[in-house]
């Protein structure tokens, strides 16, 4: 499939849709109309029908989509068909609490890795995992066939872990530390930066009135 | 100042030039071009001038910006020109690990509050607060003057403690429990959603070679 070009808001789109979808089928709906899509997201029908447009048109006009079949293809569009090997390096109190996070393991992503550089951490056990000494990382991501990275670091320790992933053949990388990581370009990052979330709100609060923002 | 319409990616620049300009201050640069601040970021410098334009021309022509004067007016204009007194809901893992995360009290946002509804955990003490009883928001948050309200709740919670925080008077919401909220439009929402920001790189990985997608 040849996509075109496609906004990082149309992905989280997709994603919330997902999330849509997971209910209604928990609910037992069995068709769903782009305007009930719509009306769960804050969206336009016409937004939602030309975002699913950009995969294939899975609905029939009229009856709207399937939920099952639109659940499966949505999941599959975003990669979700499938689970993914994942590690965590940073084992302070937002790695646990990322490891702990039970939206992960339901999604798809298993933590299959742990690691630190604090002696006191290292060798701590993590549910059935141990902590892995972060001088492992190189052998322990190939061993675990580790395919995505999730970089909880203090920053200035993140840009040499994020170069140590890549090594050892980690694709794409999430990356919590406060610091813009150089990477080469065929690997995909995504940043997420808990202050900067907080920032938008500020922002929006101090301009209120002025400016028309977008939820 | 009458601002036009903001994306929220043009606001996530600004907390990145924000970033920036930190690391230019404290390695002691005064000035600074629109080139120097695009190259920190992998953007173009007309997307640098185009940004801060929205708020005011700041430089001069080939003289650059001066680093703290652009430093103070970018912090201005995200909300960041004074501190921020904010709530936590959810005292479990996330909740604890956001409230030692560094980097909100660093950017000017003050912890004042933390709640939960698990009798284990009310009133534990947490550096200088006590974990409150959730019933007793309302007074708490009034009392506080809290402005700004993070949910760390399970999903099935989320809408309640949302309300509750609009009934206290709260007019920012970050929320991180996986449930999308209904709220009056007057309030400023964020969400941050921990599974769809690895599907955004399963999403990449999964197209790679079909796609262009931008950083």
């Amino acid at each position: 499939m040849l996509l075109h070009r496609i906004s990082d808001s149309a992905v989280r789109r997709l994603s919330h849709y997902l999330r849509f979808l997971d209910e209604l089928e928990a609910g037992g709906s069995r068709t769903v109309s782009s305007d009930d899509l719509a009306a769960m997201g804050g969206m336009t029908s016409a937004q939602v029908r030309k975002d699913l447009s950009h995969f294939g048109s899975f609905g029939k006009r009229g009856l709207g989509y399937s939920v099952p079949v639109l659940r499966e293809q949505v999941a599959a569009i975003l990669g979700l068909a499938r689970r993914w090997r994942v590690c965590l390096v940073g084992a302070g109190k937002l790695g646990a609490a990322l490891y702990h996070y039970g939206g992960f393991h339901a999604r798809g992503f298993d933590i299959v890795a742990v690691f630190d550089n604090d002696p006191v951490r290292i060798g701590l056990r993590w549910g059935s995992l141990r902590v892995n000494d972060v001088g492992d990382l190189a052998r322990v991501v190939r061993e675990e066939r580790v395919e995505l990275g999730i970089i909880v670091t203090p920053a200035d320790a993140a840009q040499e872990v994020a170069d140590a992933l890549v090594g050892a053949g980690v694709e794409a990388i999430l990356n919590f530390a406060p610091r813009k990581l150089s990477l080469p370009g065929e690997i995909t990052l995504r940043d997420v930066n808990l202050a900067m979330e907080l920032e938008t709100l500020t922002f929006a609060l101090t301009h209120r009135g002025e400016i028309l923002t977008t939820r």
